[in-house]
């Protein structure tokens, strides 16, 4: 029997209606569009708004727009995993809010945490259990409401992030579509450049963790842009050398949404044409745990059977990976 | 060739010194050790003191000893797995602070959330990557620094919790040793009776949540109490009966440690002796991921290489499950 891959069969995503422009973080912090362009690349992005919603609010239409048009039912879905780092709550998980929400209650659901690398490792993850059987249907999620932990009186940091979530469908797959390698890597001495400090059992809220503005990102950038260059530009060299893939032979990179010259710049060490990577952050900055999906959907008209992609990010942690996948359809 | 499984080849735990008694508890809530022992057994439990420590700092002296007493050096270590639901921050993962402190940074580290269910998600996780080849030697922890998220003017569920962390190393096997089976059950419609409503994406932290002490655990106990005996007694007798045991067969049942009554009636429901059950929670308390490993820890001399374990957990989500292991040393 040839082995049993995990083959994305479906991509669904939702990105809330709000556009948060350059022109309007002008009025709320001393930055311009033009400064904003030339750092990031990035132009606008979506926004969240109303009470009470949380990262699930979009989860749930990812995953009903996604079940809708793959034509499966709830019932159908025997795991589901969402990456994310803005959960609803802290428990339960938000991977089981939107289960809820949806219908899916004949499996098992949990949520993956592992920064802007997360949707990498989720699929990787849900991959190993297709391979191991017993799985026909499995659902990934990436899903961000970064403007739940961004400060919007930083403007080194409100100009970046955005909200969005996607998800994708995984079936078993013989045919040799589907997930065929992975190189995932952590390096937790990174953990001094990009974190939440508060929040969490370390500095559980308190009046003076809100009041000192410890909920929010932080991130001391130019380490971690650097980091993320040569981290991307590694693994993806490794992964296509250890696959037998040339640049030829890769119909797309789709990296991580974090910063325009970091894409380019692991264009350039990859020696990958621009033409050859997805970018949407202009439109969408970083939604962190989702960029990776939302790529994958808007581009989805666009894919063949048996195109070859490389899936990379860098993140928090740090955390990065790429992983090679054959379009399946 | 034989099937791979994952085989749990060391155990090792780390309670802090600090003893919470009943006594204690008498002095901050209107409640008395007869009423605490008699609804839920529990004794004392551990709490972790010092500013800026989180459930990491308890995660590394579980891995530091688990590595020490297998004689595993930390570049052996290609994937390692922290369940918790009281993360150091919100990003980066507390895998990675573990990962950093203790030298392990040759393979990739995640948090997986799924509650009190945590450690048997993250050890199904990781046996379904050792079972994929590639992995020799994976940790899973499960760690939960629960007095950062306990109410301690709420006497119903103050006296419940405590603070622990114990982590398994994991390696292939091919001698029938290991994790057997793993069913894992998930239905988030229990999400309305046991959740921690600020803090994330829904309610993010502001001085209004934290005056309505919104960031702590909520619990509305008698139905989490009566899903919670169903659910393990169900899937206890699903994995054993689809795995040819009988009572007989089985030497441990190792059940979350949520309430002493819930075990019992478990054991009544599932037909078990009393004996047979690992029950360690009159010393610690409900201490959410780190349960079933400490208990593993406190049993480990006692335990034979054939021996039949079933492990089982319920909690928020609802997550649950049982997991078949045949002790490997």
């Amino acid at each position: 029997m040839s082995k049993i891959r995990a083959a994305i069969t479906g991509v669904h995503g939702y990105l809330p209606d709000y556009i948060l422009t350059n022109a309007e973080l002008e009025q709320m912090v001393d930055t311009n569009d033009q400064w904003i362009q030339t750092r990031t690349g990035i132009q606008e992005r979506r926004i969240l708004k109303g009470e009470g919603k949380g990262t699930s609010t979009m989860g749930i239409e990812a995953v009903k727009g996604l079940l809708e048009k793959t034509g499966t039912a709830p019932e159908e879905i025997s795991l589901m995993i969402c990456a994310t780092v803005t959960p609803d709550m802290q428990f339960p998980d938000t991977a089981n809010l939107i289960a809820d929400a949806v219908g899916i209650r004949n499996g098992f659901c949990f949520d993956l945490h592992a920064a802007c690398s997360g949707f990498l490792y989720a699929l990787t993850t849900a991959s190993r259990f297709i391979e191991s059987g017993g799985h026909k249907k499995v659902i990934v999620i990436g899903a961000d409401k970064m403007s739940s932990i961004v400060d919007y009186t930083d403007r080194s940091t409100c100009i970046l992030f955005g909200d969005g979530a996607a998800a994708v469908m995984l079936e078993p797959d013989t045919e040799g579509f589907g997930l065929r390698d992975s190189l995932l890597r952590s390096d937790g001495a990174g953990h001094v450049f990009l974190y939440q400090k508060a929040g969490g059992s370390r500095y559980p809220a308190q009046p003076e963790t809100v009041a000192r503005r410890e909920h929010f990102v932080y991130q001391n950038g130019a380490p971690v842009f650097k980091a993320a260059v040569s981290g991307m530009a590694e693994v993806v060299g490794q992964v296509m050398q250890r696959n037998g893939l040339s640049v030829d032979d890769v119909s797309w990179v789709v990296p991580h949404q974090a910063n325009r010259r970091i894409i380019e710049q692991v264009a350039r060490m990859a020696s990958f044409p621009l033409e050859k990577m997805m970018i949407n952050i202009h439109k969408f900055g970083n939604t962190t745990a989702a960029t990776i999906p939302l790529c994958l959907w808007e581009w989805e008209n666009r894919l063949k059977p048996g195109d070859n992609l490389i899936l990379t990010a860098f993140g928090g942690g740090f955390t990065w990976g790429a992983i090679y996948v054959k379009w399946a359809y």
